[in-house]
């Protein structure tokens, strides 16, 4: 079993690099906050004699070495970047629980033949910067590095140059590294686990997810003077599109969800009716079908309203990735090490985008899960508690273990 | 008549300053363009042989000396401060306008018993700072001094401190100086005179105001892993609250207006629910009852939506005057002048607010309104024609020269 203290006291050491404003973190991806919590989580991973391969994507591979010289790698890990106002768990209870399994390793002299690789995967969230998970896209060959580089977030800085600002864009190519497997602990973000009193998930599978940006563009004018008839208010009609958007994911329930958490107005004055806005809509499902489905109507629909209103309106896809079956020989390894353990599990569906998803398309992968508090996540109030880390953890370490040819 | 290549010329090389990003302006309240702005202005005023005078709200008066050291002076002026994407002529033309009847009167030899003093107020616009016509407000003893330097922009700077740094803060007392009469001249902002083929508007009424600013709060968390049925989403929260206030205004049209024209959601990250918005509601009407039943009606069916789903809400009035009556006295000056000149003009009830609103509480005030093209401000591509200008500006010289005693 793993050492709960140490895991803990280490994720409440990260915690306090890119603080947020009520308890939980700001530390968002290709920051000066990021720069300085890839610096500890380096230091911690030399500490337990790891040597840090860095890619020109800014990813992290942390080896600590096996038996077999010839045997490929086993991955884990996930993302150490959060959101604006993120909890101090999303991703980064997946890279320290794999630095936790590399030091009670080393504490019991235990030795695999594959050597195992913990990673921080950069730009998981995809807040700053879309998509969300950019750079295991990258690696695993859904993007091109020269578009990831040129992403631009709200200020105009281009992800490329951030990534070099910080200091943490590497030298080896991106997506060069063959895996024997890829493991990833995190925390549920939805509410399943903790209302059935299940210690762990056996993720068998991933939502879909479809990032559609919304464009409706009307004419600024004066909110006094101009008659309601000659109103072309976008902000309207982006009130009317989200509507739609909730309609459609409802009709679709509980096998989808859809929302809007991105909205920008323009020119955004009180006394001038809105030319422009721009939102994002994210739709998932487990079900392919259901998002196409749910994409189409949404453009049907928004044309409506906007033809309905004088408005123009554009779609533009800007992040997703389609439903994930992960490898059956990993969730084996998953669901057999929460038994052999004997902590209570369930399989689950993942609500959320993970790296996982996308290495799964290029080496058998799994994720392990554990509850969180309310389900809930993205929000600073994230809580987990240290027995829910401490299982998922433990649960990691043995399908690890397993994977690697103890 | 007044010199008309002269004006258009004087407002083209104001336009230079703070220029926006389509052709029209970003020269916003106390900020550094604000400042080459009043600087250049006070250069003309000089030149004409004006002395400047400049109270504690920034609010700038240049004096044209009349003949009886006695007389109280007329006043005529409007702002130079714009939208964040604003136009070339919206305040500019009446200050503007102000100093070439100046410049007229300096060429002509022409005296008048009452001194004239061109004025310009400080923020007028009201989008860097809530409330819109904020120093005119103080000056007719609407709100306190303290108040309104206490007043914060989006990023947290108080416009006290702001005024200061750009350096037109002066000595006078705010509120001190009495008036015989204050004449504005403004762009119609709405489509009436230009449909009807008029030159000239006779601005008798102007339409009251309610800003009341919302706050909807949900929780943030995860778009992709909450069930739709835990939801607390804010945004779509604001979808329907902003629906509602359009059906209200359409409930009262055509005798009132509703929209809402900033809106900022929070985190505004693409995978999370929005936890929060907050959105301002502008109502206006030419009848007071008819805004307290919208403003009344924007309560109850804003709470409407919040219980319903689970939403908490709030409303704070951040602005708003009630519907004014201008001085007979001077409606009949600037209705006269237009006839005398030969201008065709229609009586019209302003559906903006002005500076002029405040000061009429304070001293015998009207408006000379005229045309601009479609209606179209509070947009860089609101424009005007020279000889709507020229049109305006002399009907607002002859209706000043009666007044000051020619
Ligand atoms: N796990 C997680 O929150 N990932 C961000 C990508 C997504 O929105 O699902
Ligand atoms: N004239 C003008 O646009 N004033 C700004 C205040 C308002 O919103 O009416």
């Amino acid at each position: 079993k793993i050492n709960s203290d140490r895991l803990w006291d280490s994720l409440m050491e990260m915690a306090k690099i890119g603080p947020g404003v009520a308890g939980g973190n700001n530390r968002q991806t290709v920051t000066d906050e990021d720069g300085e919590g890839r610096a500890l989580f380096q230091t911690w991973c030399e500490a337990v004699g790891c040597t840090m391969g860095l890619d020109t994507m800014g990813n992290m591979f942390a080896e600590y070495p096996g038996t077999d010289p010839d045997a490929l790698p086993v991955y884990v890990g996930s993302h150490l970047d959060t959101q604006p106002t993120g909890g101090k768990y999303d991703g980064v209870l997946g890279v320290l629980g794999g630095l936790e399994i590399l030091r009670t390793m080393k504490d019991l002299g235990i030795k695999t033949k594959h050597p195992i690789v913990v990673t921080n995967w950069t730009n998981e969230e995809g807040t700053r910067y879309a998509p969300a998970m950019l750079s295991s896209g990258v690696f695993a060959g859904i993007h091109t590095q020269d578009w990831a580089y040129d992403r631009e977030d709200a200020e105009g800085m281009k992800f490329g140059d951030e990534l070099k600002r910080i200091g943490w864009c590497g030298d080896e190519e991106v997506g060069a590294r063959k895996m024997h497997a890829m493991f990833e602990l995190h925390i549920e973000q939805g509410p399943i686990l903790e209302a059935e009193g299940k210690d762990i998930g056996v993720v068998t599978h991933g939502q879909g997810l479809s990032w559609t940006q919304v464009t409706i563009e009307g004419k600024d004018s004066h909110t006094g003077s101009t008659p309601m008839p000659m109103r072309k208010n976008a902000g309207l009609g982006m009130a009317r599109v989200l509507e739609a958007v909730d309609e459609i994911a409802w009709s679709h329930a509980p096998h989808a969800v859809g929302a809007a958490g991105h909205i920008d107005v323009y020119p955004n004055s009180r006394n001038v009716i809105p030319g422009k806005v721009v939102f994002t809509v994210d739709f998932r499902s487990p079900n392919l079908s259901v998002i196409e489905d749910m994409e189409a109507r949404l453009r049907v629909e928004g044309q409506k309203v906007a033809d309905d209103m004088g408005l123009s309106i554009a779609f533009e896809k800007v992040g997703g990735f389609d439903p994930v079956e992960f490898d059956e020989g990993c969730v084996t390894a998953v669901r057999n090490a929460a038994e052999r353990l004997g902590y209570s599990h369930r399989d689950l569906i993942s609500g959320a985008g993970h790296d996982a998803c996308w290495i799964n398309q290029v080496a058998p992968t799994a994720m392990v899960m554990c509850p969180c508090v309310d389900g809930l996540s993205h929000n600073e109030a994230e809580d987990i508690s240290r027995e829910w880390a401490a299982a998922g953890t433990d649960v990691l370490m043995h399908a690890v273990l397993e994977t690697a040819e103890i």
